[in-house]
């Protein structure tokens, strides 16, 4: 998995939010983020955008891992607790793969192990497979 | 809506992303965002967290725009075109309004006019007022 | 686009909750259901998946329309007033239209024009044609 | 949980569809369909809609155990198989429980054990309890 983990060092916008790809295997992958006063939004919580992207992180390195190239083509997100201090975590796991289409759920956890959101992701695969 | 906008001044996330608020009206938003590096994923197009922060800031801005406060609960995207120079811009618009919840369809848009995702959402609008 | 219409007659689960297929054209549909007990769930209102039937038939027909055989993969639906009496009217109208993907936005209203869903879907687009 | 049971007694299109509630308790609900040709689709697979409203009663029954009432606003599915004969079952646990808002993960499963079709859901709590 070395070469899935290489070819997300180039995700720039990852880097510019701070996330960093801790985990990833076959349909798996973990993600954290340090919430940081960038992150957050006009009442002082992080942005529900920021936590979208921790998680689209996780699913993209997930849905990835099997080294064809996999796109977004629809996710959606159900925010259920505020994200304050400490770390945010992403785990995403996969829930199906067909030639075409895989979907993803991932989970967003704070450092109490409270859920803060759940997210749902499908990806279409392509044909090319992830440069070494 | 001069306050709303002051208040979305404050929103640091949005501003770390280079988001703009172009205007604010009862239950309509338009948002803009130029395209990058640092918005960039893996391949080079615009991250996936990126586009749907774009439009999730419109849908902030649309959703508080009546003065009382309102947080989101839930939101799908769906991307359907690669976005990769110039401005990319989002329209909120309000598709109901009870008095605890409310839904917004959001599109963002490239510069040749082309959609690049569509976005809908849903909040809870809390007894809160935003402060002028 | 009588092909489409007579091959919508065969949808048993659609004739089963009662839904009529208006119009069909390019990228187009309008459907509608009258609410009749058997739609009801155990509060006496429509139940939601009567409504998302009806919203779905007409993005079926709406995504078939172009004489590819398309097959739903995702849809979401926020409900936004409960349905009570008369008919239910759903408008499906396309957001946009890759080879392998396209996208589709359906509005379900009421007799008072008033909007009682909205739904949003995406469907993978085979290689069969719809036989005559 | 008789008392949740012997409310979704009233469910009509639930038994309009051939829907059996099997089980309920906190958080947690099982249901099952029997694949008839009404269900069907011109295309002869179960219907999206009857495969939406299999995981919506499961939905429902989970997000009623507590004996609030709760109503759906909101709702996404992944369609991941096709669904052919025997059985569908599908089984609701909850994601998180707020005082006003609450979501669930549904997951629908053919004969084989396979999934189906993936559903996520939220709630508003009313302040009525199920009157017993």
């Amino acid at each position: 998995m070395r070469t899935i983990k290489e070819f997300f060092k180039h995700d720039r916008f990852a880097a510019h939010c701070g996330i960093e790809l801790l985990e990833v295997s076959d349909g798996h992958a973990k993600a954290r983020m340090r919430i940081e006063d960038r992150l957050r939004n006009g009442i002082d919580v992080v942005h529900g955008g920021a936590i979208f992207t921790l998680a689209d992180l996780a699913f993209a390195a997930a849905s990835n891992s099997h080294g064809t190239v996999a796109v977004a083509i629809n996710a959606s997100i159900w925010y259920v607790k505020a994200a304050l201090d400490g770390y945010l975590t992403a785990i995403a796991r996969e829930v199906s793969l067909n030639p075409k289409l895989a979907t993803y759920s991932i989970e967003v956890k704070d450092d109490n192990g409270d859920i803060v959101a759940i997210f749902e992701g499908m990806v279409y695969r392509k044909r090319q497979t992830i440069a070494p």
